[in-house]
């Protein structure tokens, strides 16, 4: 018989039917009892006499099961509906304990030991969801930017050279030659803006920074894109709104169980999303609580809580764009503001208070990049060949880049991004 | 005003209308000059006096522009339309001469000396509609894969063991102790079966094998997906077909101009694609060519053309699978054929008489694993955190990989793997 899944339940009242899981739960009652089968799509309750019984003798939870029986309505049962008149066939038996339950409403596994047992841990209905919120954050990225022309790119993660400082880079052996990973793909989707003006590309970028904090881990999805003929970082700006406005309407579209689940309130993008110079930002968190940070290059994350809780208090927003972050603190292709060269045509999106987004407008000028390089203090010499591209005319351009697992831990709140992230890699975590 | 693209231009005629793009081609012809501006959706011509051409003089091909004229119906230009009263403004220019021409209707440079400038090459038409359908078989892939009900996921790349073998991985120093590129996201994949059932993942793989070959490079990308609750390996090559069946709708769909360009014929998924069993592939290519290949443990590139050749003759078919393949040269997380357990349940898909995809079913219970590792001669001490999660439930379960720019490239006719690679990675290619 077809095996169907408890989605799909309802449909077949009064039939016969085959379903196929895990032993998610077994209330053992003595006469009558309850098993709960977890498959992909949810829960399906079974009723078992205590005969049925039998060929779970000394098997575990997690046990994979096929089930037949009857669908019969059952108001107290999830899903209102429940299978009697069951035959229950053992697919696999698991014989040990698990490491943790995965059958209660919340993980009691501390964090390390769920990291430990991820493989396993990651099946429990919260972290299942958290991870298909991921899943559908980088669909709704996708779907909104080929909604505005985008094309998708898949770029080199092994390259020749660190695209923006020598010591965060993870180095490899690359047949004899010293290789890196890439920490982001910068210089290749600003070159593909050079082919299809508008790109993007869903992938693994790898960080060798060697901090231990609860908001990085050293590789993570990144949601990137790129796109020419802008007027200046207003135009990514706005593309970012709409995108951000996208993967909202997506989610709420298509993850509403997992959302519901987790008790996410879903954020809203409004007409425009506001944004504050700077300067004028930290002015602000200086007025509103007394820190004064005037004059430093870049926003610590007490300043950004500040200013979140501004944005909120203000405009009722959960977004806040900062721009012109000072030149000094931005990689050396960002553009300068024309008008206050001491400042950038930069942006970071502020998301609930902290960092979600960076972007900017780039330099599109070969001579720009060899003055820039020069002022810096960089040699080019090992970028020439990404920066040909710079001398066969490129537009005016820029971008942004979304940390996925960043997002996803934000929107949940989650006390840690390894809870949002699927197998982190870490100081001390290289494994599973 | 607003800039429009040239597939915009036909909603325009008698418009006053602002382009921008790239300088195509420029031919002089006195008084009256034609110039084909290139964006993003194709070509538009413009039709300027001698005078007009002044901002362009000692500028090349590849300038960026910004055009502004009134659309005006010209059935010999491109589009059926051209800009006629227009005022020219260069954004970027250009004054070196290219590598390469880019307006020719085939490129002329070398592979060596194209890949050399990459960069810019990619911007040639030809090239763009390849980087498209590669794109086009990536979104095809996802579209059908969630209408089977998977789960997009995204595993790490840098792990701490390799998953077949060590010869062939990149060496990674990962914070002072050794760590590795991922493969494939094989053990991943199969973990995720346990929690999802059916996962699908589009990502980067990388495989250190010093061949040189015009079929492999040492970094692509891989179309894997993963399901549970099969019968066997047959379970995987329905799946397989309809992907396939639904890849080929979706490049029919969206690739339309770039098919026609690059003059592809579309091959076709029937009902069910033909499959033969190893030892009778092997038989029917000693019967078919004289060669006598009886009893080796893999199908050699003659082999699977002649395959090729005889599903074509056949059966009228693109595609052809060669099904239980021998244990001595799959993996040996493989699952033998329960009747005939020399051979396995995994099949190779033949496309056009090429290896295109690799799959099969795995082996689901915990004890098995210690069993085929034992036999194989091989330590499962390094991969104990993998492999916990076949002790808490795993159901049968099989996938499959497809390489992309392989896909493209043998659609494509391509005569080297690197025409279909945005930025290849090979023994003697790290750059750009």
């Amino acid at each position: 018989m077809k095996r169907i899944v408890a989605s799909e339940l309802s449909q077949h009242v009064g039939e016969r039917v085959t379903m196929a899981g895990w032993l998610h739960n077994l209330r053992r009652m003595g006469r009558v009892n309850f098993l709960l089968l977890r498959d992909r799509t949810g829960l399906a309750q079974a009723v078992l006499g205590k005969e049925d019984l039998a060929p779970l003798e000394g098997l575990q939870m997690e046990t994979v099961l096929e089930l037949s029986g009857t669908v019969v309505e059952a108001p107290a049962a999830p899903l209102g509906l429940e299978l009697h008149g069951v035959e229950l066939k053992v697919l696999s038996p698991v014989a040990d304990t698990l490491p943790f339950e995965l059958n209660q409403p919340h993980l009691s596994a501390s964090l390390p030991v769920f990291l430990d047992h991820a493989t396993v841990g990651q099946r429990h209905p919260r972290q299942q969801a958290t991870l298909r919120i991921a899943a559908g954050i980088a669909a709704g990225f996708r779907q909104a930017l080929h909604a505005e022309g985008f094309t998708e790119i898949f770029t080199p993660k092994i390259v020749a050279s660190a695209t923006e400082s020598g010591a965060t880079v993870f180095k490899l052996d690359y047949f004899g030659q010293p290789a890196y990973l890439a920490q982001s793909p910068q210089f290749y989707k600003q070159i593909m803006v050079g082919v299809f003006e508008k790109v993007y590309e869903v992938g693994p970028v790898f960080r060798a920074e060697p901090h231990a904090t609860t908001r990085h881990v050293n590789e993570y999805v990144s949601l990137d894109a790129e796109m020419g003929f802008i007027e200046n970082h207003f135009t990514v700006m706005d593309c970012l709104t709409r995108v951000m406005r996208g993967i909202l309407a997506y989610l709420a579209e298509h993850c509403v169980d997992e959302l519901a689940m987790l008790e996410v309130e879903l954020a809203q993008v409004g007409e425009a999303i506001p944004w504050i110079y700077f300067p004028d930002a930290q002015d602000l968190v200086y007025r509103r609580e007394g820190i004064d940070a005037r004059g430093e290059p870049d926003l610590a994350p007490e300043h950004e809580r500040a200013l979140g809780q501004w944005a909120s208090e203000e405009f009722g927003s959960d977004f806040l764009f900062v721009t012109g972050y000072p030149m000094a603190k931005r990689p050396f292709y960002t553009h300068p503001n024309p008008t206050d060269p001491a400042y950038s045509n930069s942006f970071d999106l502020l998301f609930r208070g902290m960092e979600l987004v960076t972007g900017g407008q780039r330099l599109h000028i070969y001579d720009d990049y060899c003055a820039a390089a020069e002022k810096a203090g960089l040699s080019l010499e090992p970028y020439q060949e990404y920066l040909e591209c710079f001398k066969y005319g490129m537009p005016p351009h820029g971008g942004f880049a979304i940390g996925l697992e960043r997002f996803v831990a934000q929107l949940l709140q989650a006390q840690n991004l390894r809870w949002a992230t699927l197998f982190p890699r870490d100081l001390a975590r290289l494994k599973p």
